[in-house]
């Protein structure tokens, strides 16, 4: 039995601990400023509000101000906040972690800097760690299909656990896995992070095909709708997520399975994200489909303009062509620059319908 | 202007005289005696039953006994049948064709021989035809995410022409392409067709997550679905679809984008297929299902049969190991076999999550 430390008590983040108490581990659930009505309700009744369920056996709920106590005699770690705070869990974990211990993290992202360099999120929160401490840690972090509520109630979900010490992620495969939690493992640490993070910004896409349908009202009737145009953009996403490998450095075999296409088609599904690419589908503007959704975290859109707004400086430089990456540089107009939808179907699938330039 | 005939009225066939229509272009629908009511709709109303629109414009719909009237004076034909009619489409066209002729084919599927060798459709059309007339015609095919109806009523939709013989294709696109209709050209004629033929057994795959969920019942709730097990066999389909062009010959790139990806994509999403998987997800035998479902064509449960059923023979020749196509293999359990739904999660995604063994 071991005990991981949990930073974040987002939904994914307590999920997770359904895994982690069927092999009968404690988890230790560290809220951070902004989950402190979730911890009050786990303390108070066991249950997580925006999950709606109980929390598992052997799950301890604390207020970040007890960080202290929950870190005292652990050594695993799972970093779980969102992309938008990962810079803020860094400085935190800088503060809580001791020489020998094990991260692992959820947040799905990249930072970019003026020039278009693009860098995963695990490498940015572990460089919010002095250099000292941190070559004395390990960083690690899950990837693939993934709905929380889903993991929370123990469906078939397989996923990715990724990192650079192969030892390292197959212990945390050994402390993850279960009958219904299916894990693989996968060295190519950005390959996998790349592809979590750039299928956020092609699932903002997927809600356009909807959208469309909406802004037609009743003269597009119900009995024809328009997966052909959102099995288009999956397909041309899967294209543009292997062109990434080859532009920042990940195996090009990463994006097929679980890491690229189906966790693309999983946040394609639903949520959020979809649903706002939806409303841009059908008319809005971005500022107008945001205003719509006030409160709501977007880490798609946030992806796009991140992700998307390097693609000009990496052009300029010469690392891409301007032919690459047609569909995100689309978002970008949309989300980044307010532009309306209109899709460059042309400019897809290379010339074979396959990605071949 | 051109004339193009067409052997067979069913939907897609149909729908494709809209981008035709659009392009200025003579459609001649002849039915199969399957199609007699079909054609007699459309000679006395315009209307096509099954999709439920009017034909374009400059469209003329054929009984069979009319056939050499529409084959008179043409010089482009398509087959429009589908997997199950194409020995039969290959025999009537041995005595419809002349020296000179282009073919262009719908169905998509595969043939087996009792060794496992597997033969595309549009070879097994051309097979029926006596040499001597074959060798001087041309064969190519249509294929990509394409529901019929959305293409009939203008809905964006991108696909891919495939053959031999770039020209020829290419020829093809000109016919075809419009500013709704999005053609590209792809050579690897065998590549394309594999993709398409087994994207219908994946896709039967694909209803396994809403019956799984239909099994449960009220326990399942409504809030957490299952789409993870959903994204988890999509990513294996795509893994799979990849090792068919190594043992094929096919490209293995031409899956990533329309032909592969994409087009499993448009077929996850819905019809007979995925609805009879469904059924079988919820624990239904696969003989149980199919007779709640009497006078149903099943392609996808037709494909697996004959290409699952064609990894026996291929493994003991060792062309294959037993490691590969394990989800294929287990849909031929299913649907062969009539076994129950029982995933084998654990053989999937090679070693690392993307498919290398």
């Amino acid at each position: 039995m071991s005990s991981i430390v949990v930073l974040g008590a987002g939904i994914m983040a307590t999920a997770l601990a359904t895994p982690l108490s069927d092999n009968g581990h404690q988890v230790r659930l560290v809220g951070t400023h902004l989950d402190r009505d979730i911890i009050d309700s786990i303390k108070q009744t066991g249950i997580h509000p925006n999950l709606g369920l109980r929390v598992p056996e052997g799950t301890t709920a604390y207020q970040l101000e007890e960080a202290e106590e929950a870190f005292a005699d652990a050594e695993l770690v799972m970093s779980g906040v969102n992309s938008f705070g990962v810079r803020w869990a860094g400085d935190r974990l800088a503060e809580l972690l001791r020489p020998g211990m094990h991260v692992i993290s959820l947040a799905k992202g990249m930072e970019s800097d003026d020039e278009g360099n693009l860098t995963i999120l695990p490498r940015v929160l572990a460089g919010q760690i002095p250099a000292e401490l941190r070559e004395q840690l390990t960083f690690s972090a899950i990837a693939g299909p993934s709905i929380a509520g889903e993991v929370a109630v123990r469906r078939h979900t397989s996923v990715v656990f990724t990192g650079e010490d192969s030892s390292v992620i197959e212990m945390w495969r050994g402390l993850f896995a279960t009958s219904a939690y299916h894990v693989w493992t996968n060295t190519d640490f950005v390959g996998v992070e790349v592809c979590a993070a750039t299928k956020n910004c092609y699932a903002f896409g997927a809600g356009f095909m909807s959208g469309v349908l909406d802004a037609m009202g009743e003269a597009a009737g119900d009995r024809y709708v328009n997966y052909n145009y959102g099995a288009a953009l999956f397909g041309q996403a899967s294209i543009e997520m292997i062109d990434f490998m080859r532009l920042l450095g990940g195996e090009p075999t990463t994006p097929i399975g679980l890491p690229g296409i189906g966790d693309c088609f999983v946040t394609s599904m639903g949520g959020r994200n979809v649903k706002c690419g939806r409303l841009v589908g059908s008319g809005l503007t971005f500022s107008e489909a945001r205003d719509q959704m006030p409160g709501v975290t977007l880490e798609g859109a946030a992806a796009i303009k991140v992700i998307g707004g390097a693609l000009g400086p990496l052009t300029e430089r010469g690392l891409i062509t301007p032919a690459q990456f047609p569909l995100l540089r689309h978002l970008y107009e949309v989300v980044g620059l307010d532009q309306g939808v209109d899709v460059p179907w042309d400019s897809f699938f290379g010339s074979n319908g396959s990605g071949v330039l």
